[in-house]
């Protein structure tokens, strides 16, 4: 058993790893080799230039300058100095209000502390039912027992006041999460109010559009708003299965690549002209020029992507039976998207359109019946992923094993049978296949949910998030305390009755307090720690930039920021909640230990976020994240948190009855009734904000918008919002100038009035400039030549 | 134990009181004096004259024609004669569907019956385990045992037969459900599209309207749907709270009633003027002149129904923050009712305005946060209701037994004591306290789910419904199994495993087969065959007839042919599921039985709701819906099938554990997954029928509508539809001829033009009359002056 000593020291190791990793960013953070890891947003906007070019050799990897180390940690202040709404206005809402997850920790946590370390510590440590037990039965206990309930007498009195505590912390935490869901969806309503126009406001997904013999599906979707919605639709454009192309695209922007890469090797040595072998893995096989071999493959592969683009838009086939359709206004959008079609539910039917960045295009053409099988599937599936995982990986280890290397390949025993490999197979191997697995779960996960059927990235990562957080309350949470497989545990709770599963995990929660107090500094401390320096990233990136990095686009892709990672850090942090929930009536001598958690991660992950200023120049520091959903993912952070304290309850209720205070827990009943409906009674008030859009701020907005710019071409502008993005892609590639005008209209009488009101960045702004060189413009005239209405 | 012979002569017997009541009937119902209790609806629709005008004394009250007792059993094929359609416009869509529960569970268990008579019952009969264990423990078994699932020895083989039949017999019960369902979705789909024009399919129901401290509800209510919904607002009407207003008007009525009465007693008998007594029930006080004192009653009320009348339209606080909102389309209405109008979603609730007669007025004022914790609490003690109603009936029981009445009231103690009133209250007050409560649960569950804030009859008896179908399953199903109280299951539930509440149901299952047979054939055949006598209504009628009636209004008040009661009825039948789905697999003896009561209540309900062709006029026979809900409630009945299958299957999955077939019980887990699975599928196909209203329906009657008719004043039709009933129910006061003319739209520009397509009955239609002299015409022109846009 570990005593305050034990933790003691594990704390300060744990700090002094973290302060070490603080102190390593510091210094990482201003090497200018690094500079593209650290500052990557700054390059992907073009602001910064790479510091390589110019000044001495040895400055361009190491920074020389002394006074800049004196000042490591002052990144830390300013970090907490940017108010919120720039930081909305800078990183999106999507990052400000996962930052407030943390906040919403601190704020649970830190009074609950107070209180639990002022009421329930002294209520637990003036017993001394431990020490006598320890007397009778010569077991030392930890002295954090001393502080957690265990310390308690059977049918002592002092249990009313843990009562009286969950009833408070329960109270208080609804409370705090009441006014936060207010806050947010008040944030959420405003961001979205405040916004500037975006094509996904005015526009609505219509999937499941139904065969027709005589009418193409572009027909059939105009003909059909037209009837239906008369005086709101404006055009549409159909989904295009584009899979063969954008995978043609890709390798034609991987052999430019290569071509750029064998030029500038051509051009730094201009004696020899660099040759090629065209075999497997360019390994073997006939050697060839270089140069000339990829230009030739380039022409190929271009004369093939017109043959395809020619085929996708022109062959009905390739048209998918769903449409992206947009209205004149964002009443007309609203309406269509809230509202049923037709008499089959299943068909014709519609939804708000995500933002274009945020679609998962793969997904949009699959019916009502194959995604009903999907979800049941990938249910049954989830259900083995969760307590069967063990099985395949036991698997795996019995194979990894000697006697497995020794069978499957026996031409390897003289090598595996030395001491040291052998120690190494039979220390580490299973370890390592059981930590793949856990590295490879998010991915697995995130498969899942494609393979189910999610027309939206944000979607995806939400499905993902809630599914981890499943596993890891089963295989994490419920394998501590109880240990063995979640199998062994699931069969022990189908033989326990419903009242003594509570009262097998309570027992054994105060036990574990240890543990978990261990857990939260490695996991939690230093691993936040870690991410500032975001070592995978760093390590990535040098790698990509020693090994693969042929030109500066690679450059480029290598420093791929990565973003907040929804789907993996969310339910992280709910893991922590989770513990402080249950450990608060329990073990308060937990508590500290979660909010050093939130605070350090909440400034840790507010400098990932937040912009700095610098050089008088707003810049988002790391995270570039591929899409916004406007919070939506804030109904789930609710329901975790809710779910967190119902389990606290029922477990403290388990703890109780084993204690014999057999009076006091009827009393705990009432608990998870009320917070249940708590929950129902938040969600029925603030949910809708996440998943419907209100008519009268769309029709205020109109108003607004009518009376701003009475003369928009708004059918310009939403033209080509939803295109397939292998036909965005192919802009890119005729002129990086054009990045920021993605799209072409296509039409010359579509005057577009250009208004300070248009977002640069994130929307599709036509194009002046004749778009007749770029392929993509064929297909706006063929498929939209008939959406007029 | 029960034996076949028992069984038999059982079932002989009920069978013969069945026939009974049938015969009764057939005498019965072509008694003349029983008229106007088995043919209601001709007397309120006014086709049928008394009999007992004309004729002779005796032929008043006895029928005398012998030709109709020879064919009395010939209203059977009548009844089913009928084609559903007509059924339809005939007795409506609520009706028609609600027989198709019968129809549903025939389908659903004839070939159950069959494939269980060929397969299982033979694979259970051949086996001798019963025989071996009576001759072991000299335990005498019913023969019905022999042909059960106990029948067969532990560990066999045959208990896959079972198991292939549980798959069979879910795959056909949830093919029947789908077919069933899509049947009526798309009945009730052609019943809202066939429907005339009805002013809820123009109209949405708007709960909490903010309070303005500047404008009234009206005008708050007109400013927003005019700003939010510009092409397609067109009137509304506010709800006024007039629950004191129909309080008076309701005693008018009575008092006008009694003048009637004592001015017919006057005429008959010219010699002397009519006295009464002014005190209590007419019994003490001054004696005056009856009529002169009723009519100056009568003159009081007036003027103080014509002072509240006044301050009810005009008191700002009698204006209830609700609304019915009328459009010029149902398209406007469809949007209106599917959308969300605000950012705060407990504001300006929209839902589809229930049928005029459908509302239940007194909770349209709730507010959300009300609703919530109303909800809450409703659910509490609805928990307690079933779990410890046991409690306060043992209290009220130990009441009524002979010492806590000597206790209350000594001086009955000499009555008491006589041995014969000592045996009535021993032996029947308790079960008749037990009975009076089961007569009243309805009631309480109705209190109930209007306490919880409903708006409409049909959700209130739809609420009710469920509640009384979960009361039965646990307190009749789970009570009979498992002999004690509820709160004994509970608790002991709750002390067994999850595993073991199956196994321990699973187990006496077999068992109480021979009970629920004698159920089935007292409850179901007696009771169903009692139905057709309407034993209630008629001695209800003839008590208030003899005692009561007093003028020819009060005899058409007294024949009040009561409704199906969905409420009571359906849950009944859905326990035959139960039963049936339950028994199928483990004693397929019983689902003779299931189908007989199916067949046998099936033709009951035909012949009560059906119309019958006679004199060439079509009628409508019995129930007199007070509402068309549209088979709202299918969805309902749809879930609680899939609920007993859910339950048949985890009790055979527990009865199977316990006969050690251990490799077959995990067979069966996949089948309640399916069956959830499918139930979601359904739900998400189909319940939107139910929910939404199709734009494109929408659309396409708008359209229909404009072109047939493109002048009609929708306005004027629309303007009183949603009035008060009790202002209505003054005008019907002036004058009886009104009757179908309730309204008046007191705008004399509003000159409708009258069409074929107008329903005379139920729909408002303006009368053509001026209205001065009726006092409800102040009301439109004060209330809805301002609702012009």
């Amino acid at each position: 058993m570990a005593t305050i000593a034990d933790i003691g020291v594990s704390a300060a190791l744990n700090i002094l790893s973290a302060f070490i990793f603080l102190i390593a960013f510091a210094i990482l953070r201003i090497q200018p080799f690094n500079d593209r890891v650290y500052f990557p947003k700054w390059y992907l906007k073009g602001l910064r230039e790479s510091p390589t070019h110019g000044g001495a050799l040895v400055r361009k990897f190491v920074n020389l300058d002394f006074r800049s180390y004196i000042r490591f940690l002052n990144w830390m202040p300013v970090a907490l100095k940017m108010p919120e709404p720039e930081l909305i206005e800078h990183a999106g809402l999507d990052s400000a209000v996962y930052l407030r997850i943390y906040l919403l920790g601190l704020k649970i946590f830190v009074p609950i502390a107070l209180v639990a370390w002022t009421v329930l510590v002294p209520v637990n440590f003036t017993n001394s039912t431990l020490d006598v037990a320890a007397k009778l039965s010569n077991v030392t206990s930890s002295n954090i027992d001393k502080f957690s309930i265990s310390n308690i007498p059977l049918k002592s009195q002092r249990f009313w006041a843990h009562i009286v505590m969950a009833y408070a912390f329960t109270f208080w935490t609804c409370y705090v999460l009441m006014r936060e869901y207010e806050k947010v969806a008040a944030m959420r309503l405003q961001f979205l109010a405040a916004e500037k126009r975006r094509p996904d406001q005015f526009t609505v997904l219509v999937r499941n559009v139904p065969p027709d013999p005589d009418e193409s599906v572009s027909e059939l979707v105009e003909h059909f708003f037209l009837v239906n919605h008369p005086d709101h639709y404006l055009t549409h454009q159909v989904v295009i299965n584009a899979n063969k192309l954008a995978k043609l695209v890709k390798k034609k922007k991987k052999m430019q690549n290569w071509l750029e890469y064998y030029q500038n090797k051509y051009e730094r040595n201009n004696s020899k002209r660099p040759v090629m072998k065209t075999g497997f893995l360019r390994l073997c096989g006939a050697k060839v020029d270089a140069i000339d071999h990829h230009i030739s493959e380039i022409e190929k592969l271009s004369t093939e992507i017109a043959e395809e683009r020619k085929r996708v838009v022109n062959d009905p086939k390739s048209i998918m039976p769903a449409a992206f359709v947009s209205f004149k206004t964002r009443w007309g959008a609203a309406v269509c998207a809230q509202t049923q079609q037709t008499r089959d539910p299943t068909m014709w039917l519609t939804e708000w359109a995500p933002e274009p960045r945020d679609v998962f295009w793969k997904n949009l053409a699959i019916p009502y019946v194959s995604l009903s099988v999907r979800r049941l599937i990938i249910g049954v599936a989830f259900f083995f992923l969760t307590f069967f995982f063990m099985i395949p990986i036991a698997f795996v280890q019995s194979l990894a094993s000697i006697e497995g290397i020794e069978k499957a390949a026996p031409f390897l025993k003289p090598i595996v049978e030395t001491n040291f490999i052998k120690s190494v197979i039979q220390g580490f191997l299973p370890g390592i296949v059981l930590k793949l697995f856990l590295i490879f779960l998010p991915t697995i996960l995130m498969i899942m949910s494609k393979f189910e059927g999610f027309v939206s990235l944000s979607s995806l990562e939400r499905r993902s998030a809630s599914r981890y957080y499943l596993f890891n309350f089963v295989n994490v949470f419920l394998g501590s305390i109880i240990t063995g497989s979640a199998f062994e545990q699931l069969n022990s709770f189908m033989k326990q009755s419903a009242n003594d599963i509570p009262k097998t995990i309570g027992v054994a929660i105060p036990m574990k307090a240890t543990f978990f107090i261990t857990y939260i500094m490695v996991d939690g401390w230093a691993g936040i720690a870690a991410e500032i320096l975001m070592v995978k990233p760093l390590i990535i990136y040098h790698l990509k930039n020693f090994f693969l990095v042929k030109t500066e686009k690679d450059r480029e892709a290598a420093m791929d920021p990565g973003s907040i990672g929804f789907n993996t850090g969310e339910p992280r942090i709910q893991f922590y909640f989770l513990l402080g929930l249950v450990y608060a009536t329990v073990t308060p001598f937990l508590l500290p230990f979660i909010i050093v958690f939130f605070a350090l991660a909440y400034v840790v992950f507010r400098h990932q976020v937040r912009s700095i200023y610098q050089h008088s120049t707003c810049v988002i520091n790391v995270y570039n994240q591929e899409y916004e959903s406007g919070a939506a993912f804030w109904p789930d952070v609710h329901k975790r948190v809710i779910a967190a304290l119902v389990i606290s309850q029922l477990l403290l209720m388990g703890l109780l009855s084993t204690k014999e205070a057999a009076q006091a827990a009827p009393f705990l009943i009432a608990l998870p009734v009320l917070t249940i409906w708590f929950h129902r009674f938040c969600t029925g008030r603030y949910e809708s904000a996440f998943v419907k859009f209100p008519l009268q701020e769309a029709m205020m907005k109109d108003t607004l918008e009518r009376a701003r710019e009475p003369n928009i071409n708004l059918k310009g502008y939403l033209q080509n919002a939803y295109i397939h993005p292998v036909f965005k892609a192919d802009d890119e590639d005729e002129d990086e100038d054009e990045k920021d005008m993605l799209y072409w209209t296509g039409e010359k009488e579509n005057v577009l009035v250009p208004t300070k009101r248009q977002s640069r960045k994130n929307t599709p702004v036509p194009s002046k400039m004749s778009g007749a060189s770029s392929p993509a413009s064929s297909l706006p005239d063929t498929v939209h030549e008939k959406s007029e209405p």
